[in-house]
């Protein structure tokens, strides 16, 4: 069975300015491989109601599961709920479930402001889990989670509980201190003879306890390991520096 | 005059299995900012020849000046300098200048793998500046931009002597002790009446010291100050945590 497809879209004119590095995708990326889905693709844009809404419905169409990260507050550069709408074609709602939450929660001193957050596509449903009881809205096939990072963190384990069912990919490694140019000739070797091992090389800058990290990645340890020893096996003496089993 | 507008293309499995967090998009972000030129889109891809190619040649049409990162080392995961020539339909051919750099680098222990560096798509031109003598490769309007970090960072010296010609956009903010749901009203005033002002909101999440930080950017001071003083008159007493001039 081949592997589901996954893409992100970041949303925010403060990733685009320089004032943050975005720190989601690459919480999303490992959750994304620890349930075995492929993740292809991430676009970064500004807060830009057709842009995202764009986006939304191109990427939705092309993968088999989409993240959208920000734009989900009450103000006014928070587009994402109208930007996904608008890629399915839907109106916007209040979700009578989250507007209940969010009345619990403020009482008395709710505000329209606040109530922004309860908005859904229509059509979209509401994953909740044990560990996170505040609904995460997905639309279609598109999850659309909050920008802020611990937030952000926070929902991946939603995401994994309902992605998984494919096994993990695995990853090994092997440090060298030998440059990229040095190991050409026998990275070519061991991924001609490793067709379904993705191998990854990584020279690092200034380190003094290796020069590159080639990495194994694959469905599982007997494909991936293998192709492992046989690159170890192939370096000439006093050239490994370390190795990493999954 | 209109900015010049840029995308930036990230390139590198490693990236979208979780291996590690690009760290060059923020950089690359402040560089542009700094010298006024509009960075609007980022995509981060898989190490395959037809997608980077076909990225490269979708984005440099759209955008005034495109940067890839990473895939431009020796191995057969570095893709990006036959993708670029793919893009523009060229042949890839050694560079003279770069090959006689790299063999007074290596001397007699050069190998093949080494001399792959020299490779550039055939009508690229190579940027050097007093500070930066290894030559950056810029194929049209696309420069082609190594993806370790720190090799990365010391490119952007180039970057900015090359771009530097409009202002640098500013940026002033609030910290402020209202949740976004409280500020919408005061912040959709300030958005109305100052329309050439960026008007971003940022909650914090578990942050002692402030709720929301409201950012305004710009082209000059003159604009985004009155936007950001007219927003702090309109708070409740005691609501600014703390402001931040340019």
């Amino acid at each position: 069975m081949a592997s589901k497809t996954a893409a992100a879209l970041i949303i925010g004119n403060e990733l685009l300015s320089g004032k943050v590095a975005d720190a989601n995708t690459v919480v999303l990326a490992k959750t994304l491989a620890s349930v075995g889905v492929r993740f292809e693709r991430v676009h970064t844009v500004l807060d830009d109601r057709a842009v995202i809404a764009a986006e939304v419905a191109a990427l939705s169409d092309k993968y088999d599961v989409v993240f959208t990260s920000g734009g989900v507050g009450p103000t006014h550069d928070d587009l994402t709920i109208d930007s996904v709408a608008d890629a399915f074609e839907v109106e916007v709602e209040r979700s009578e479930p989250i507007e209940k939450m969010l009345r619990a929660y403020y009482g008395d001193n709710i505000k329209d402001g606040h109530l922004r957050m309860a908005r859904t596509p229509v059509g979209a449903r509401l994953v909740v889990t044990p560990q996170m009881p505040w609904p995460t809205v997905v639309m279609r096939n598109v999850w659309i989670l909050p920008g802020v990072p611990q937030i952000f963190a926070m929902k991946m384990s939603v995401v994994a509980a309902e992605l998984a069912g494919a096994a993990a990919f695995v990853s090994v490694a092997v440090y060298t201190h030998l440059d990229e140019g040095n190991l050409k000739p026998l990275l070519d070797a061991v991924v001609a003879a490793h067709p379904h091992v993705d191998v990854g090389s990584y020279p690092k800058w200034k380190e003094p306890r290796y020069r590159t990290k080639v990495t194994f990645d694959g469905g599982d340890l007997a494909t991936v390991s293998p192709a492992r020893d046989s690159f170890v096996a192939s370096l000439p003496e006093g050239a490994v520096a370390d190795i990493k089993d999954a």
